[in-house]
């Protein structure tokens, strides 16, 4: 199996871009990073979107990809795991190149969620849970991690004030990101009296609607050593899955699908949670932000709460968490976002993030999720010059 | 790159299967592959499928598949390409084994039409074509193909006859495959007489809508060695993209995208067409099977419709072209039909087809196809024992 490199990264500005079409956000990115890069043809391309055909009426989307981007002919794959289906992409270029099929693999994330209303957008949402026992009795995905929030409050007495401390933090973090969708800070109280979207979940705990893309270009390490430039190495690749519907759980404050993709990307790279200096994980909600630090291994499982209270996942604490801004801040377009993750990452390890680089960013990890936890995608990237 | 083989197949009966849902689906074709092989917990699942999202409000299918087959935790992909994304499921679960990501790789194409009604399902099926300039403007999948075919018409002088003579034969090759969704034979004059559709296409040219699943066990030679039974080796994969819309295209009757993938697969397992004993072909409508003929090489271009006539591609012809009946007879649940198509070349290359089994079935192709010829995947399979 090959090393292999990311050499390239590019994403657009996410927000409301009610002037940009999917293949548009598709394009942008990709053309960003594939100057990024420096290289003009790529030789197979990986579209990760969760839902073009509800969002968009679209579905078919790497062929347009290949074909808007004039790489007409080059084997194009869409992948989909709900929110999850940015890391997807990655992974699956990682597969291209390993398996020695390909020599630059592109990898975007697109989605561009503001051609329907807010309703059809929330069914589309809904399909990342069980229809089938979940969405069609009409519970949404506030609803889910608001369960998931009291669960959490009732077994280790997290507070609503550490609830609300994560969306303070990315916040903070996104106000410097220039590609954020809300680039400026909210205070705690803020985030403790906006509107009620689902008991105890305010609008300030949530990721919202956004459009938006972001694409990685990955080759062998060979390729990466002869660019004289910085370069992210993909040590580790961790994916797993969990039950799709909550009911049929063990326990609700329990992220099991994030815990096993962590510990065989920590595994695959010889690595210990320790030896990680900075995370961007998948805050769709601050209770899936405290979950994911427990699953990860960065805290004990309670201490979520309390370790936010302390600063430990601030820009300037022991384990730095999403110095993006995160979902919350950034935005969250949702096949993309694990893209986006991996272009902050390699934004970090390249010591290229301005205000918010992290301080001695050696190794990275993500942590992309779908629906409640029924998919998690974890990646470990290296930083090599 | 290790060699990859298939060990295990299974599908379900194909029809409009209305007291099953997509997770039935799902998990009986599954199930029958992982019984065929022997083998009960795989390292990986890739579900291919075109829009659980339009067609059963239920994204997310492969967090589904790993759930509801018992295998949680399971790291577990979808990819979707229109209707060759069954075709692409192969292809990822080949990259899990040849990477050395994986031992045992699951690939499971499924799609569920008949959740909604036809327009739901037309409009479904149409998000695989060009949405801002083909399908926003109304025209269908029967309105495409029927363009292609008087071009070729046009170009070629491809008759009514043998136009329809392809519908003649699957249905014939179909009358012996017991999970067909049509299994009897039709006549010349019934196709020909058949309701119009799009000129000059007619419902016996067409494929129909289906529900249905398929699965495939993939695993590296060295496993598939001690099992003391015939298996087949994927020696060729090739996948290529043109451009979505037709309109782009520079000569209607011509499938870009097919002659390249199969060149490219071809190349991969160091072979020519004429090596090739016979193949299971994209066939949605027959002018398809036509075009697809003579992208592949079978014969030269313009020569599809005569070749048809003189019983070229009939099971006891030089090059048997749809065994199963194809997409025509057999039915065509999108997202499976890439899976069914390596499902009854491994049938014929282990001798086991019963009635429609080819003779000296050595080396098989498999060409899927996405929208109106905008991706294209090939397997070439070799029989081994």
């Amino acid at each position: 199996m090959k090393e292999v490199a990311i050499i390239g990264i590019g994403m657009t500005k996410w927000g409301e871009l009610w002037e940009k079409s999917i293949r548009d956000l598709t394009t942008e990115a990709a053309l960003k990073c594939l100057d990024d890069a420096g290289v003009d043809k790529v030789d197979t391309i990986t579209v990760g979107a969760m839902s073009g055909g509800l969002f968009n009426g679209q579905e078919h989307l790497a062929s347009i990809a290949a074909d808007y981007l004039g790489q007409r002919f080059v084997p194009a794959t869409r992948v989909e795991s709900a929110c999850a289906s940015g890391g997807l992409a990655v992974k699956t270029a990682y597969m291209e190149v390993a398996s020695g099929l390909a020599q630059y693999a592109l990898a975007i994330g697109v989605e561009k969620m503001t051609d329907v209303d807010g309703g059809e957008a929330t069914f589309a949402l809904a399909t990342a849970a069980d229809q089938d026992y979940e969405a069609f009795h009409g519970i949404t995905f506030p609803g889910l991690y608001a369960m998931m929030a009291y669960a959490h409050m009732e077994k280790y007495g997290t507070t609503l004030e550490q609830l609300a401390q994560p969306a303070v933090k990315n916040h903070t973090n996104g106000s410097m990101n220039p590609n954020a969708q809300f680039p400026f800070k909210v205070t705690l109280e803020q985030v403790m009296n906006s509107t009620k979207v689902a008991d105890p979940l305010r609008l300030l705990h949530c990721s919202p609607i956004t459009d938006g893309a972001a694409a990685v270009l990955l080759a062998p390490v060979e390729v990466a050593k002869k660019m004289n430039k910085p370069y992210a190495v993909i040590i580790g690749i961790g994916h797993a899955t969990d039950s799709i519907a909550l009911c049929q759980r063990k326990d609700l404050c329990k992220l099991d699908a994030v815990e096993q993709a962590a510990q065989r990307a920590l595994k695959m790279a010889g690595k210990t949670i320790k030896d990680i200096d900075f995370a961007e994980v998948h805050d769709c909600f601050t209770i899936a932000e405290i979950m994911v630090m427990e699953a990860l291994g960065v805290v004990e499982p309670g201490q979520g709460g309390p370790a936010c209270m302390d600063g430990l996942t601030a820009l300037d604490g022991k384990f730095p968490i999403n110095p993006s801004g995160g979902l919350k801040s950034k935005g969250h377009p949702v096949g993309a976002t694990g893209v986006a993750q991996i272009y902050e990452t390699v934004s970090q390890l390249r010591g290229e993030a301005g205000d918010r680089q992290v301080k001695n960013a050696g190794i990275g990890m993500t942590q992309n999720m779908g629906g409640s936890g029924a998919s998690s995608i974890t990646h470990i990237l290296e930083a090599r010059s």
